[in-house]
């Protein structure tokens, strides 16, 4: 089931922005849709965000495009008219106004567009043919990604159906959304409520991941309704919105760079969820829990160690406990046959590390992935 | 020139703690002597650190003991019970008060003292005899350091000294102070002028070094000052004591586990002080900033990331500056000639990575290391 929601179209191509792997994705509809967005903080953040932002002042669009390989981000002036020029280009093939296309950009920072290609590539681009399917877009966005990631789930008999793909392994802990993903859906739902409920909704998957603690310059996360399936019901389809996210947050951590295992970070019993998020973001980004988990080494004095420079005041080390899984780890203290079937734990494909902090019903759930060798030689030798 | 100050005396030896390396150091004064100290704030601080910073409210004592190869933390009463215990031991050698002598204790959390081998070493200890120089001192509170750290300066023609030892390579992101520093000077200095001078001093230099953003559970910084020397300038003092615990920071910064590279980053023309130590400890702990120079890869874009992270309202894109040593990257960009140059300075055993805000005059100089594949192999294994 890789078919894009009822009123999409997706086309993807290479360009030659940096090899011949597909670089240009384009998600179109047949009419204009309500869209929703939310973007990076970063102070660094490049023109494909800032345009957008501008863009999405409207609620209503008619396509994406996404530049992969390149992230267009620190080139000046340049940098911004090449980015209104693609944006422009598109609306051109499609018969539409350049201010009903969004785009996003992911790559090497600090480096101009081959404009050149780009334009060789636009021009005369057949948007419908061949067509592109879920997984195709998925593709088309990657960058450094092992595997590509989408998420797909229905809402009512119709069904109406809400489609993501996202992209993303380094450079990962979304101060708004991850690097970007992109959700398509053909429920009937306003702009005004997409925004609404697609802020809440990436609040708690998309901002709950993290690779390495580095917010990227080019984190995007859009939402394209069609309509197209008629109206659905605001619960639902925000009980369905948050399946796709999460599942694609997940796979996002998965994926991490030179990740092996995915750390699932539960804190509960807290102040409130700001201090969960707050002290379940220090276990998942701390180097030493990320290497233990590596090395299959059930060391939860470093998880108590991330726990203690939160140094909030009501953090109290005799009433805290910690788990890594099922198993309590602190204040009890496991034998060594325990220990022994931890370590068997650690080796899986995923690990939950679960503190209560026994203040108040605070909680948060965290995504993030383990430290390894391949992180540092994937990172120490990405662009030379 | 490795002796200890005036009026200092050191004893070190193995009491067997974790194997037969050196374990057990104390350092101890011929007369009550002038104290002040500087501790984590971490909430998991142990026994070592909250029985350490009771007695450095007299601003009097006679003995420092530093356990090392165990953290004692998160230990619970039998914890605090045997830290009790140790210094209690070591003040009745001494024939002192148990109030008199701080201890700090460094290595694995979570693992009680191997307390009968502890007593045995100190019963009938010879404190004086053979006695312990700066490096022996040095050398007695390592844990996973690959050097000793040892740092002197003099004051005035007496002159007055002050030496200091540090000790610390990972889960270093001292909060107050680095794992464990212990600077001693025979200048004359009352507690109170002491405790000012040190904390102004601590904040500019150990609490400014990252290795791996993580904050420990042990950290402990004390000054000892017998008065052996009579009276100094204090100007004079500040500048020496300051110029001692630079020394220590970049020495514990060179020799972050796994690390190959000395990281400093500078950030000027900041809004404040307080903005430029946040930027700057955004990109010295930005783990795509730390594997770019482990790789000698000449990628601003990533220290670009790293600022635009902080995301103040008044970090402007349009005029920062970034340098590599003397090269400025951003916004000038170099030619293919000026980045083989520059990824040959990357290699060298020390990189500067300077940056300036055009805001403001606020500065701050912060260090660090480059993230190796060496830091994971020693964190993957650490303790099983």
């Amino acid at each position: 089931m890789s078919e894009l929601p009822q009123g999409f179209h997706g086309r993807v191509t290479n360009v030659g922005v940096k090899d011949d792997s597909d670089d240009l994705t384009v998600i179109h509809t047949d009419t204009a849709c309500a869209v929703a967005g939310v973007f990076t903080k970063s102070r660094f953040a490049g023109p494909s965000v800032t345009i957008s932002r501008q863009h999405l002042a409207r609620g209503q669009a008619r396509a994406m495009v996404v530049v992969s390989k390149n992230a267009n981000v620190a080139n000046g002036p340049q940098g911004v008219a090449d980015a209104a020029e693609v944006t422009q280009r598109i609306a051109d093939l499609i018969g539409c106004d350049a201010t009903e296309v969004l785009i996003a950009s992911t790559g090497v920072i600090g480096r101009p567009y081959p404009m050149d290609k780009i334009r060789a590539g636009i021009d005369g681009l057949d948007l419908f043919d061949p067509p592109a399917d879920l997984d195709d877009v998925a593709r088309g966005i990657m960058t450094t990604d092992t595997v590509q990631k989408t998420s797909r789930a229905t809402i009512g008999t119709g069904p109406a159906v809400v489609a993501g793909v996202a992209k993303g392994v380094g450079m990962i802990e979304p101060d708004m959304a991850t690097m970007i993903a992109v959700v398509m859906t053909d429920a009937d739902v306003t702009s005004s409520d997409l925004d609404t409920i697609f802020r809440r909704v990436v609040d708690r998957t998309f901002n709950c991941v993290s690779v390495d603690t580095d917010t990227s310059t080019s984190d995007t996360a859009v939402i394209m309704a069609t309509g197209s399936a008629g109206a659905i019901d605001p619960v639902e389809f925000e009980l369905a919105l948050s399946s796709v996210c999460t599942d694609l947050a997940r796979q996002i951590a998965a994926d991490g760079e030179g990740a092996e295992t995915l750390i699932e970070v539960v804190v509960d019993g807290a102040r409130d969820d700001d201090q969960a998020h707050r002290v379940a973001k220090s276990i998942v980004n701390s180097p030493l829990v990320k290497t233990a988990v590596h090395g299959a080494d059930p060391n939860w004095g470093r998880v108590a160690m991330a726990i203690g420079k939160c140094n909030d005041e009501d953090l109290d080390p005799d009433r805290i406990t910690i788990r890594f899984g099922n198993s309590e780890v602190y204040p009890r203290r496991l034998g060594a046959d325990d220990l022994e079937l931890l370590s068997t734990y650690l080796r899986g494909p995923e690990v939950l590390i679960h503190v209560s902090l026994a203040i108040n019903s605070g909680q948060a759930t965290v995504w993030g992935c383990d430290l390894t060798d391949g992180y540092v030689r994937i990172n120490a030798d990405y662009t030379t």
